[in-house]
């Protein structure tokens, strides 16, 4: 399995960023993953540029408000019941167009506040993270 | 009014610590505020001493998994609704025993999922910092 995220926006801040690329090197090595950061292009431009990494033969995850809520315990089994390659998509400022989320294999919300983009992006690593070690069960999460 | 934050565990992480602080930066300019860092004591101990920041006049909100979920503009006007001043507990990585959270005048849930105490601590600066950009009606808060 490999995950792949899109995220949309800059991570202007390198406090973010620090700690995402931190939960990155963790992730990696266990499972392959590659993140790919989009401009906030306008609404068109970026649901065609976005549009373009949806693959069929992928499971296809876009994070949105309104989406399913799991546990992290669910997150894990969900992550590691999967056979296809999984590809994140992290909206920007403005969240995803309701014509983008047609395009869905699953939404999932990860929380029902607003967070900022670059928080969502470090939220869903460090969850990543959180499933590999819920998988592989060291002592990173507490029962 | 204003809002104590009592944070069990220490904030190891530099990352964590800068952004944390900078949001209590950005609060302070509208509320006073003020973050009680707490050392992971074991359970009686630590009991004891996040029992002795309970205040009968002030309302007291435990985060909790179990706990309810808002959304960023219910946790805005829940918070500009209060006459009383705020005091937030955060656990440890174990989280709250039940006897504290019978204490709880609310018991709040940033989400499903499971954070580290320290991204639980900052996600919370960040939705103070929010529910005030919702009042204040900037642009901070996109609807």
């Amino acid at each position: 399995m490999k995950i792949k995220i899109i995220a949309v926006g800059k991570i202007k801040e390198n406090i973010y960023s620090e700690k995402i690329s931190e939960y990155i090197k963790w992730i990696s090595k266990d499972i392959k993953i590659e993140l790919v950061a989009l401009k906030n292009y306008k609404e068109t431009k970026l649901n065609h540029r976005l549009t373009s990494y949806i693959r069929k033969s992928n499971y296809n995850i876009f994070m949105s408000d309104g989406g399913k809520k799991n546990t992290s315990i669910q997150f894990s089994n969900f992550i590691f019941n999967q056979n296809k390659d999984l590809i994140f998509f992290i909206g920007g400022p403005n969240g995803h167009s309701e014509k983008l989320l047609n395009h869905a294999d699953k939404i999932l919300s990860l929380s029902n506040m607003t967070f900022p983009h670059e928080m969502a992006l470090l939220i869903l690593t460090e969850q990543l993270y959180r499933a590999i070690s819920i998988k592989k069960r060291t002592k990173y999460h507490r029962y």
